[in-house]
């Protein structure tokens, strides 16, 4: 186990009919103008963003909106918040949705305050130290935002000084220890029973992804943490599978919700280095091909990833076949037999909840596979990863493994 | 899965060197008097107590002290420690040590911003809603409260409005969302590494303890709740068998004092009913024979209270003893035999630990049983817990079954 600091100063607020009490929480945080930010379609037909609202008034608040926020959400929206924001002289955010939404409403929060652009904080520029507060009703659980000091935003076009646009899309991602924490969210399953099973499924994928990058390791020694993450994984499986065959289940949905907020709060990466490779990997491919949804990207690459690295260091790879997966090695088994039955119980348990597995799956039918290589090691660096270090060569095969 | 807020906002830094930041930590909470609570003896030696003192020093606090706290903290040290709060007008209580000075300090930091008697919160006639803040570092991995919002204090006489002594000691537990947890807590392993063999036990005990009494319940569908607890206690299992053998293993040391930060912080009971029983049948034990340690309470009330309810439930019990303590259930097996195997397993460990299994064992020669089983349902009522609710009758047969 490696020195670490864990703060997750987070109210969750969890169960049904929880949303009508974001105008109490909110006003534990002064202020009385809120922008409320969210996507649209579901969050709206399902009553969340008006019963939101609704709440924020009977608490004293005015109210603004940020609506039609979009999945892999962009910088354009992001600069429209903080107008606004800057316009009405807005004291918290509320976002009523998924990680798109939450990861909209924290780059409005942290740009709100910065006298530069946002997007400073997203290449590196600048380091967040203060943000306005947010709040979150949750209704697709699958990013963990909800929980997390993190948000991922898509900058539409790189330009240079004279302001040429010099490249394409590219998705960044900002990790805080606490200053993008959601001050509250209000999670209530019953707002999760009408997603579309491919929204649901997605989710599953990306919630395992959260602890895979982080359980992945080879910081020696981190059996709590370890068996923490195999037990969130083994109860994803099971709810997982649970969700899919009966959707309106809403002991399912809560355990899946709740599942997904402790995947990425931090808590299973306490004490090691951990290793985002496959999550870089697959934000290549969204961000390039934007109707691919994350969830399913890291359906295909994450068995693919993981058969790569299981070939030069199966040790971790087969202790999830073995704890996660029930893999019972047979007699004279070696490692990376284990890993390897662990990987296809994996992809299968993807495919029988409807996820792709390879591009074609993904609906991108002639990737410009040596762009994508390029642009992931422009923008993570020359060797990507640690569990086992990745450069063009090696991330190209796992690229070439999805045709 | 029932409603449940979780709401944990203690700020955790671990690992090695790390007790010399307790001056910068407890200056982001203003002030500059900080009362230091700690026990003397292993503490001041490991110069645990020296450090904190220094570091505050540098950060420009004045400091006070409040030493020689004793296991199973009593009531005339929290008063004494509000008394000196009040004198030299202290702004945080920092407390150097484990569980026994955590929640005296505690209780000093909710005593000393209220009019009344402190133990009017611990006995239910006043509701915690502020106290001063807590900073942590500790040296005992066991109780948990450098990161619960829980405190245990024992009340040495109980008198009447008339001043009369009208009953012996009492051990009551208070527990607040947060109003009471730390707002930060330092955890240098390297503090623990010379923690006795005995201490080091009782301390792995009370961990499991801490996760049973949230683990044991009907509440169904907590399949996420449950793999995070099961995986705890096998973390525990493992790494606490290894520090027994190795107890100046850092790493050892290291998974065991997180486990234990986490087997209390509540993260193992979102979501559910909890049952307190066997908690409540040994802080009577320890709160009459004081000399009895309270995790060596534990050793011997967990698996005869495990006994008791498998007879009458053995679901979880079943569930427990596949998942945790690897039984196979044996063709034809019923759930009860199931889980008497894994309580066989469970007393073997605590056995193999050093921990006691009985009244003799805890140095107890003739227990009064019937004056223990009044305290307790005085203390608790009629009944107690809810897994199995235990009336008189049933918390006498578990404490018979310790003679």
């Amino acid at each position: 186990m490696d020195n670490f600091v864990y703060y997750a100063p987070t109210k969750f607020v969890f169960g049904r009919y929880t949303e009508k009490r974001i105008g109490e929480l909110a006003k534990e945080f002064g202020g009385t103008r809120a922008l409320v930010v969210y996507g649209g379609g579901s969050a709206v037909r399902s009553g969340a963003v008006g019963r939101a609202v609704r709440s924020l008034h009977a608490a004293g608040f005015d109210t603004f909106n940020l609506e039609g926020i979009q999945p892999n959400p962009a910088d354009d929206r992001v600069r429209e918040g903080i107008e606004l924001v800057r316009m009405h002289d807005i004291d918290i955010i509320i976002a009523v949705g998924g990680g798109s939404v939450i990861d909209t409403a924290k780059a409005i929060a942290l740009g709100a305050l910065y006298d530069g652009d946002f997007w400073d904080f997203y290449c590196g520029k600048a380091t967040p130290e203060r943000a306005l507060p947010v709040g979150v009703v949750l209704t697709i659980p699958a990013a963990g935002s909800e929980g997390s000091g993190n948000s991922v935003i898509t900058l539409r076009e790189v330009r240079n000084e004279d302001g040429e646009v010099v490249s394409g899309p590219v998705k960044l991602s900002l990790r805080t220890e606490s200053v993008l924490r959601p001050k509250f969210a209000i999670m209530n399953p019953e707002l999760t029973l009408t997603l579309p099973a491919w929204q649901t499924a997605c989710g599953i994928v990306d919630m395992m992804a959260h602890i895979f990058e982080r359980y992945f390791s080879n910081t020696p020694d981190c059996e709590v943490t370890d068996r923490v993450a195999e037990g969130l994984l083994k109860a994803i499986v099971c709810e997982g599978r649970r969700v899919m065959e009966s959707p309106d289940d809403y002991q399912a949905r809560a355990n899946i919700m709740w599942a997904a907020t402790l995947a990425h709060n931090g808590i299973c990466g306490t004490g090691r280095r951990e290793d985002w490779s496959s999550h870089f990997i697959e934000h290549e491919i969204s961000a390039v091909y934007p109707d691919v949804a994350h969830g399913a990207g890291l359906a295909a690459v994450i068995p693919a990833w993981m058969e790569y690295v299981a070939a030069k260091n199966p040790g971790k790879v087969a202790q999830f076949a073995e704890r996660v997966m029930d893999v019972v090695p047979a007699p004279g088994s070696v490692p990376v037999d284990i890993a390897l039955e662990g990987i296809a119980r994996l992809r299968s348990f993807f495919l029988n909840i409807g996820m792709p597995s390879d591009f074609a799956g993904l609906g991108v039918i002639d990737p410009d596979i040596p762009a994508l290589v390029e642009a992931l090691h422009m923008h993570k660096g020359e060797s990507i990863g640690n569990y086992v270090p990745l450069t063009a060569r090696d991330t190209k095969a796992i690229y070439m493994a999805l045709m």
